[in-house]
């Protein structure tokens, strides 16, 4: 893990250097899902390095993975990386940009780093010994129901008519059902960390990928939340979907409301 | 202006320190209209100071106003002020939380500042000198168009099912025109700072004030950028609405698309 502390580190420096700088856009699956040369740069950057101290080890990175690398999660031990999460804040200037690193064996994942670049935050867990913030110990809310929760989600990027229609229908049952606020930030893994750090109390979203989920859903558990399927069933980090908050009550009730959005498999 | 930036500051540790605080919460508006004790505590701080050093001026706080102050401007040198804005936030320690005190002579806004208490960021403006965050000068972009543009959004206090159907009306209309992203952050002056900064393209709001609305508009203006009337027309401070973009084209396409949302006037 402190290897990945390390080499977050020096990706944020990447970032942020990046982030006063002219950037070239491209697409991948969307008009509206972003790639810069800094992304690439930034995995690039943390595999290689990571494959040189552990050569036997696998990865799965975001890039890669749209490059053509397949995305199988498989007993060795596996690297599961997202150079920079919110790459369309990061193209905006939005400062809501994150560095995301995790880390599994048998399937299991065994530790998360989250370094948020422009607030200088590193968020760790390591499986059984607590989440952290800066050497600060996370921990989530206690709030069970919708009614008065602080609710976080993601657009996706599939933006046809009829995923519009489920995204904001989902969004709408929150609302009247009370819940205080629902937040959009343009980052899936700083939105997630938000929850494990108390400051909000449920995440739910369609249309991310195993990246996105593998460092924050070790955080969040080991701040005392949980991690499921939007079908209220165990995680499954391939499904491209979630739902995690501060307890299973809230995540059971967030995931109950749910309308699903078919996103396919990271692993397909 | 000074005098405001020192208040500003001030106010900021107040919050930060009730951050940390169990907080007591009740409601005004709506069951998701919310207002803490530091609400009024920091209302209270900045204008008593303001009263004792300009005796004759005059006063429109978010609290006073709620407590049933008239809330009209006139031709007086008059304070506009925001205690803590991203009140629901503040509640769940949602790390957008934001000061605005603004001022108008001859009902012409003359300066504004905004304080973003957990970054300690100190958003300033003065007709005439520019934009400042900490120094550092402010420039809107340059977008003209909302595809590919990055817009920023508040939910308002109104969960009526009428109400919501035109709010994700609204957002669905920029996310089919293929708008980089909506966001929604939960704080309107600090929304309108990201715009100030370039961070973001445009900001428009249904359920606003004249307290979100007064400082940021000149922070957003002398960062060369637009606030206009959703109906397309030139401000109206009171009128509970507003769109704000970098360029006066960004900004019309936006009201061109909006459907209305009425919350009455703060005048009224």
């Amino acid at each position: 893990m402190d290897t990945a502390v390390q080499l977050a580190l020096r990706a944020g420096q990447v970032v942020r250097k990046a982030l006063t700088e002219e950037k070239r856009v491209s697409t991948k699956t969307s008009v509206v899902d972003l790639v810069t040369e800094t992304d690439h740069l930034v995995e690039e950057l943390i595999i290689s390095s990571l494959r040189e101290k552990y050569p036997t080890h696998r990865f799965i990175g975001e890039e890669s993975t749209s490059a053509g690398s397949k995305c199988i999660l498989t007993n060795s031990p596996t690297w599961i990386i997202d150079p920079i999460d919110g790459t369309c804040n990061f193209v905006h200037r939005f400062p809501l940009v994150a560095v995301s690193i995790g880390f599994a064996v048998n399937r299991e994942l065994e530790f998360g780093v989250i370094y948020h670049c422009t607030e200088e935050k590193m968020y760790t867990a390591r499986k059984g010994h607590g989440a952290f913030c800066n050497q600060e110990q996370l921990h989530v809310t206690k709030e069970t129901g919708i009614r008065n929760a602080l609710i976080l989600t993601e657009i996706g990027p599939k933006r046809d008519p009829a995923t519009l229609k489920l995204f904001l229908g989902n969004m709408e049952k929150f609302l009247t059902f009370h819940a205080h606020g629902v937040r959009i930030i343009g980052s899936a893994t700083l939105a997630l960390c938000q929850v494990a750090s108390g400051a909000a109390d449920g995440f739910y979203q369609f249309g991310l990928h195993c990246w996105d989920l593998a460092a924050a859903t070790v955080i969040i558990r080991e701040a005392g939340g949980v991690v499921i399927d939007t079908s209220g069933g165990p995680l499954d980090l391939m499904s491209c979907r979630v739902v995690a908050a501060g307890t299973k009550e809230l995540a059971q009730s967030i995931a109950k409301e749910l309308q699903t959005i078919n996103y396919g498999r990271d692993d397909d």
